[in-house]
């Protein structure tokens, strides 16, 4: 068996045995399918917010996310203080720029977020080009960019924060700065649910948490994405398939030998 | 074909084609659903809410929904900043005045926004009702009249306004203040899952960007209504109707010629 | 006909009767699925969280929820409110201490609100002894003790506020302080879906507004349990389980004869 055989199915085999404590400060929309998405996988969601506690939680959980998709200065407060909690604790946290570029509010707030030491920063290609001050555009919170031309600002944002950075879109591309691995999954419908974007950087948080490494980040990708290709076959629409990609994120089989197209860039 | 045939399929096609950026500031409890059905359609949500940006996102958007479901002070700012903008920036607004009558204070939010120039107000006859200074008798999010006890109100509203007014119940009707059609589509198990109304307004939103004509709010409303329409059929419950229902709406053929129920009033 | 047999299905078919309004005042994560589940069992759901408005609210609800998953202090202002305001009108309303044990701030505003005179209090193990003042250990907003060591916490707790208290788990159990009713219902996979003990609190909520009763509490719990019991009836997984299980609330029959597992302890 390849590592890319065995080595995203042992992840899962530990998350699922250590079930860590994923600690979410998210957007409104994605909160219900990101903690149904943890749970369905094996790990343990809460939804926490306020600067009264977020700092307390923080010590009691095992990976923070943090996700600007409906942000306001008080969450942006809590963010703040529970993503320096965790840096300071060196828990692993999870950035998800949502909509960065669109704005300048999201644009300033992502990059005040980054400097605080995340463990990586999941977005797509507008959204990293964004963060990494290249002329990012952006529509909403999509992409109009491939993830092919974010590559380069991907490596450049993982050198300058320090840490990993995952650019996701038809090929997903997770790099430490030194190097870059390309994972193969996914499915067009999974552009067709809201917010399942910010359940798999939910999803990565929950899988550095296990191991805080590049292929690990990686690993999470693979098999969101083979989840989401299972759940596309015969689903006639996005409702039923939203339905299939939680109940095939519970199935996926850690014992399997299914290869995930991962590969070194 | 009739006109009925022909031009809410046409106008299908084209949101399809321009894929309209929507911009809601909605409630927290119909994000999920208003996002999910408008990517089914076709179209492209994203949920702002911050003062720090509403404006900014306005214009970068095709089309802004305000649904005051679950209002609150700093809300009501971004709201009333983001349908200033939107009037004067001449891009179609929809109010969804979600329980306006149950208490006074989202009467008073509700008909404030109402003079901000929407194009379009759409709600139960309870709301129109509330809105137009009758009678309304709501209870909770409710409505406890059917919308031929509107319909009088809802002309004299739409005047008044100078914009679409769309009452919506067992029939629909949408009325610019001079002429009245009637959309007579839809299913009693639309009223069991929560908030299908306010995705609902959110799709007005998109046809308005596309056609900003009473023809196309009532499209909009026949489309709504015979997703749930074909939804209905063979399910158990409101849980399956609703996965249904976002299955439907993507599933909508353009190239359909099935006709909508849409007549003058 | 024994007792178990009818009274839960009589106090259902009355519910579906007056379909009572419950306001519920919860979090984020919570609100879709248990407006859903409220609508499928048929009660009528409305989120109103403003100060502005909550006490107005009130006093049109049959029955309150207040749930503090995501709590931050305006809304714990409008959870005092409007509980008070229930409390004055002698309407029913059930707190759920999401999460209580966890942080010192969600401890001690699940104490301040349970002084408000609620009519029940629905929680995990750990979250009724962090209320009760016991070492409740909890991890995140998940309990990691089972209902019998919580099951004299409950007791006590329920004769310190003179309400019933609902402790769930594997056994759920109903105080009023003086004696206690075992209800044997559930399946597992209800914990692998977010926020369905939150939709269970709603429940108690809309069935303590039909008959204000630990009958009637112990009721609730045994319905819904059931509904899950027949939701995980080769369910594929979460995703398709919860569809179903909002589709059982609606499809539970209140003419059936089927014996809830309802016991005095």
């Amino acid at each position: 068996m390849s590592d890319n055989t065995g080595h995203p199915w042992r992840l899962l085999a530990r998350l699922r045995e250590q079930s860590p404590l994923v600690h979410c400060i998210t957007n409104y929309v994605a909160m219900d399918v990101t903690a149904n998405a943890l749970l369905a996988l094996g790990a343990a969601p809460a939804m926490v917010h306020a600067a009264e506690e977020v700092e307390e939680f923080v010590g009691i959980s095992s990976a923070l996310l943090i996700n600007i998709g409906t942000l306001s200065p008080a969450w942006v407060e809590a963010m703040m203080l529970a993503a320096g909690r965790a840096a300071s604790l060196g828990k692993p946290w999870v950035l998800d720029p949502v909509g960065a570029g669109a704005t300048a509010y999201r644009t300033r707030v992502a990059r005040e977020l980054a400097r605080l030491g995340p463990a990586c920063v999941r977005g797509n290609a507008s959204e990293i080009l964004a963060l990494a001050g290249a002329s990012g555009r952006t529509r909403g919170v999509d992409s109009t960019q491939s993830t092919d031309e974010a590559r380069d600002a991907a490596v450049e944002l993982a050198r300058e924060l320090g840490c990993l950075v995952a650019v996701t879109g038809e090929v997903d591309y997770v790099t430490d700065g030194a190097s870059i691995l390309a994972i193969r999954h996914g499915h067009p419908l999974m552009t067709r649910v809201t917010a399942l974007g910010c359940a798999l950087s939910a999803t990565t948080a929950a899988f550095l948490a296990v191991e805080r490494t590049p292929r690990s980040a990686a690993a999470a990708l693979a098999l969101f994405g083979m989840a989401g290709e299972d759940a596309a076959e015969g689903a006639p629409g996005p409702g039923t398939f939203r339905v299939r990609m939680i109940d095939n994120l519970h199935a996926l089989d850690s014992a399997s030998t299914r290869e995930a197209r991962i590969s070194a860039f």
